[in-house]
């Protein structure tokens, strides 16, 4: 039996060392991830976003119980720097984390943050295409909600939750501003703060106002993650968006961008590795030399090292 | 007179204008940047990073106001989506910023935080360049500090200021997972509560652990932005960093990695553009769509497309 299928076969071990090969990336991560890609397209894909102190961890970790309460097997993608599943919380998330392990269920895997970010996306869809290829009928993709990056992470999930918290009127403004488009389903966690009616009130102004608003009018849940409250309700919201979303044919839509932006970040990765390789060193390093020291500026820099790479 | 001598005589509509080209992005902003690199290289870059609310603008206000004392004329670009420059921050805010408007020796621009994440990054350095040519003494770049690209581009600054405020433990793990390498000065801005001292503890704390450390230990310094209590202070360990980067050749290190990233991020953005005028439309639709239906995978997908290109 291979290795690849083993992972369809959904042996832990397997899965575990196929994502650390897809990790590293390069020839091998296209052959392994090119074996898988035929049998992808089954998991019902939730991004979790929102800012650090959210909740957001407690949350998936409820939710990962809920799924598998209806039998159903769970991954999780954490690519949030401060979720306890990626080892950045304090202790007290973390042993309350170790309820899901044990459980052959659920699978957790944190994926590091540093390097390039547009590596951190593509590696990040291709960690869940082999959970998806292992058979696990829910991937949750954890991401903290403030860079741009992250939400395309998260977008291109099938449901993508936004968490936030009640608060000041600038957590509603950093929502505004940067992630309102994305939400399928707004989660006020920690509800039981005295300000919540009011957060959910500013949220259903700033969503009625919007004008890009298509026919899935977003809900906004309240939850408090740590006692598990609304977690049902919000199961439920989340079945109601991907019912909505294949009965619409918007599932076959976003699968499709989704396809799109894979294609499009693979062959800037490849053109960009293939054009260092033609370049050598010496004439690479002396040209960034000149741009350092303002006597090329970079657009020039760059005209120089193409022509360089035909010639 | 062109545009170009306009802007590097310092004239705000031509500045203004110059940038919303530069914006633009194509090859008019690469003809006008190729104009005025080689005038670039003097300002003083500032990044100031952190999480919404923390009161990264209220800060920069100060820090601009005590330039401006210095009779050193001040840009600022604000690519945080929360800031009062961007106009994403409640009324209270943006009323206070006007103090600084009306004066010459000011240029506030702010980002659209919209499209993709390596063309922000590669946007905010070309407005930097208009600035840097304009003649602004210092520059200022305003970013939320959660993500990863945020974070790259207030590193493209000779000083990096973090700015976090008193409080839980997740504050501080954030800082510790994201931005604790990226930070030459950190700041604990609304120091009047009472858990800033205990941040400033578990601060260096961390700092001392941390095995990386050069021959830099960013200073810790506390401020109330509000009030601008400690902004002479923070002001004083800016100008002791840039003078520490100058007199240990750091400085021209960092404008060397910089020159480097910014050809990378062209090289990128060109490589992908030709390639994919290079495509029939149709017959790139053609391939997402098999993508999209799991007849290719993303990988495959790219090789065909590159052969395709070539023949």
């Amino acid at each position: 039996m291979t290795q690849i299928d083993e992972v369809l076969a959904g042996n832990r071990r397997a899965i575990a060392r196929t994502i650390t090969r897809v990790e590293r990336g390069g020839r091998e991560a296209h052959t392994v991830l090119a074996q898988l890609y035929p049998q992808t397209g089954h998991a019902q894909l939730i991004g979790v976003t929102g800012a650090p102190g959210t909740g957001k961890s407690t949350l998936v970790n409820r939710l990962a119980k809920a799924y598998r309460d209806q039998d159903r097997t769970v991954g999780i993608v954490a690519v949030d720097p401060t979720s306890p599943f990626s080892g950045g919380a304090i202790l007290g998330d973390r042993v309350r984390m170790h309820s899901l392990s044990g459980d052959d269920g659920v699978f957790i895997r944190s994926m590091a943050t540093r390097g390039s970010l547009g590596g951190l996306a593509r590696t990040t869809r291709d960690v869940v295409a082999v959970l998806d290829a292992a058979g696990f009928d829910v991937v949750f993709v954890e991401t903290v909600g403030a860079g741009q990056s992250e939400v395309e992470i998260a977008d291109a999930a099938h449901t993508t939750l936004v968490v936030t918290v009640p608060g000041l009127g600038d957590d509603i403004q950093a929502v505004k501003a940067g992630i309102l488009e994305i939400a399928d389903v707004f989660v006020i966690n920690k509800a039981d703060h005295p300000n919540a009616d009011q957060t959910v009130v500013q949220l259903r102004t700033m969503l009625n106002m919007d004008p890009h608003m298509g026919d899935w009018r977003p809900p906004i849940l309240k939850t408090i993650a740590t006692a598990g409250d609304g977690v049902p309700e919000l199961v439920d919201a989340i079945e109601e968006h991907y019912v909505h979303l294949a009965s619409t044919g918007e599932k076959a839509q976003r699968d499709r961008a989704r396809a799109r932006s894979e294609v499009l970040d693979i062959l800037r990765h490849t053109l960009l590795s293939r054009a260092l390789d033609g370049l050598p060193q010496a004439e690479f390093e002396r040209v960034i030399d000149r741009v350092g020291e303002r006597e090329m500026d970079p657009y020039a820099a760059v005209e120089k090292l193409l022509k360089q790479k035909v010639a």
